[in-house]
């Protein structure tokens, strides 16, 4: 049963994975999500000012919040190719528009992979009747198929009641793909949700926007933002659900559904980051404001030198000091707490009497905790990250 | 003939490096630099919110513009070390100011190593006597003892005429330590020049602030910045020129020299940061504005993808368009021209069409130059970085 286990998950989506010859070993490299019936989108995407041509085009398109499909092309990002590459991208909408009897405008891309390569476009076009052929209601392979350097599919679902009308199960599905270029704006990966909700556009964009916030937003690898992040949603009303509006309670149970799983797929993409052995938690609490607090959180989480000590078990909790300091955010060191694993080792100025062997042996764990209180406001903020070791500098030598 | 090595060149100044005990196997741990004369000093230091009680020290003396000693620990930064770090500073200060029969405001203070742990104090007091009397006018085992995981000692040092009173030689001697921690703002290394110049005290300050603005704010091994950051300059008259004043053509010579030996040691810093085997130097040309160029050379300049594509010497440079994106700098990816080592590859837009295995061979080099125009105004801005190797996480296990 993969029903449950991504995209397809919500009534009325189907998905397909299928390799077009991108990546060498007949890897998967193309992927599809695709609504029965009409629905509407909503997508963010990275603020680096240099952008795929998929971005380009998804900007246009959700001009107009209709979008039926989801084209993933995965090995090749598509960027930096001038005129052809939109030129490459509108061919694939024209011709995915054709299979799917879609208007160009409810399709949506996204791509991933090497910068500066021009795509394989006949292979591409050649391989869009097979993919639409494909579509059925098991996601793995579409999972599988956004995938590059990631060692795992990254697939949440959730369901929840929406009330009015009877209670209503609203379901929401997401794959994601991470693994590199995990970076601290819209963290650095693709994501993609359906849901079966009946919502309006611009509270399903919101939802998303909050979602982002608190996941993908929160996570770094190695401080990298792609050209290429995309996180888009599609929703379909299938739930038959009363329509989910701004501002109330509905809306409220639908976003915490969508936050959650966004926070399960980002766990998911810093588990598998490249090369990454450790978790690495940091939440930081009694910060002065929201700004400060997430500043500090992901500073620390994405300081090499703390990772690198993370990865030897290293007990170097200056690094940690060190990181926080020149985050920009007011830290005082002689209020602040830091504590490792739930150790205390830092307060209030002075050195805490903890016992090394101890910090050091908890660092042996395969999830590390660190916890900063300020006592400077009320603010507070969680980033998660990965440690740093010779397999992350292996993978990106080639 | 080591007169002509480092911060003993200039006249009147004498120096030393001991070991006390804080290194294992014998390794030099104590440095000292010192004036025959009475001498002014300027002194700039990490804006990390986290800062070693030497600086905290080195804060309170310069309020006034006079010392004359500077000492300097290796092997342990004295950072949060609470009100013992800053008892044991001030035991530091009083133990030398009293073997040198200085005043106490006279020593400035400058460690470097593990932060949290505390000082070795009976053993460090115990060697004072010993260091001051190892005072001379060699100064490589003074750039030796600052070291901590640096492969080569850094010196350099520059003379230049001063005119008015027929025209004098005034000389300018510097060391230097970096390695690990080298970062984008105050690029976390100790700095320590000496002069003969006479120079008004605001004249000296602003020569520092030009001089590390350029040089050690430019470079970055691994973005990272830490607490103990100090450029410390000293300057005894002794070369009795006429007095340097600021806005005066005198103060340009003197400026413009004291920037080239900080450039010189902060090229030394990054071709010895940990693991690196490159040199990378960005170029940025054609920016908005000033702020937008350094922005953007140090973004690239200090890259985990980037830099490990480079010490791969692999031709990836989707990944340099991708660093120079996030930068929030003015980049217009339909305007700007990218090229490495003098190769165009991608401009206005288009990607070149240059020999990707020229660019390949050219990669193996040991300089790497990467220029970027953006075409969007007159600003410009140059970066040095090196490579991210397995070594450097190696290093940075434990």
């Amino acid at each position: 049963m993969y029903r449950n286990s991504g995209v397809t998950y919500p009534r009325g989506f189907k998905a397909a994975g299928i390799s077009c010859g991108i990546k060498k070993n007949n890897k998967k490299d193309l992927a599809l999500i695709y609504s029965d019936s009409r629905a509407i989108a909503a997508g963010l995407f990275t603020t680096n000012r240099i952008k795929s041509a998929s971005i380009l085009v998804d900007l246009k398109h959700l001009k107009k919040p209709n979008a039926r499909a989801i084209f993933i092309i995965s090995g090749n990002a598509n960027t930096c190719t001038g005129k052809k590459g939109i030129r490459d991208s509108q061919a694939i909408v024209q011709s995915l528009a054709k299979s799917l009897s879609l208007k160009e405008e409810e399709i949506l891309l996204a791509s991933t992979g090497r910068i500066g390569v021009f795509l394989p476009i006949t292979k591409i076009k050649r391989a869009i009747p097979n993919l639409v052929n494909h579509l059925s209601e098991a996601s793995n392979s579409t999972a599988q198929a956004i995938l590059t350097t990631d060692k795992k599919i990254k697939e949440a679902t959730i369901a929840t009641k929406i009330f009015g009308q009877g209670k209503r199960e609203v379901r929401i599905g997401g794959i994601a793909k991470g693994a590199g270029m995990i970076g601290p704006n819209l963290a650095t990966m693709l994501a993609f949700f359906t849901t079966d909700a009946l919502i309006e556009p611009a509270a399903l964009r919101e939802a998303l926007i909050l979602a982002v916030r608190d996941s993908f937003n929160r996570i770094t690898v190695d401080n990298e933002e792609s050209t290429n992040d995309s996180a888009i949603i599609l929703a379909n009303g299938e739930a038959r659900n009363r329509k989910i509006r701004k501002g109330t309670e509905n809306f409220l149970k639908f976003s915490s559904a969508l936050n959650k799983i966004s926070l399960d797929l980002a766990k998911l993409i810093v588990a598998d980051g490249e090369g990454a052995t450790k978790v690495i938690e940091v939440k930081v609490k009694g910060a002065w404001c929201q700004k400060d607090a997430v500043r500090i959180a992901k500073m620390v989480a994405g300081s090499n030198l703390v990772k690198a000590a993370i990865a030897g078990s290293f007990p170097n909790w200056g690094r940690i000091m060190a990181a926080l300091g020149r985050a920009r955010g007011r830290a005082n060191p002689n209020l602040l707490d830091l504590s490792i694993n739930g150790i205390l080792v830092f307060s209030k100025g002075e050195i805490r009497n903890y016992q090394e062997k101890r910090l050091r042996e908890s660092l042996n764990k395969k999830a590390i905790k660190i916890e900063i209180n300020l006592y400077s406001g009320k603010s507070q903020s969680t980033a998660f990250g990965c440690d740093l070791t010779e397999e992350y500098v292996r993978i990106n030598k080639e």
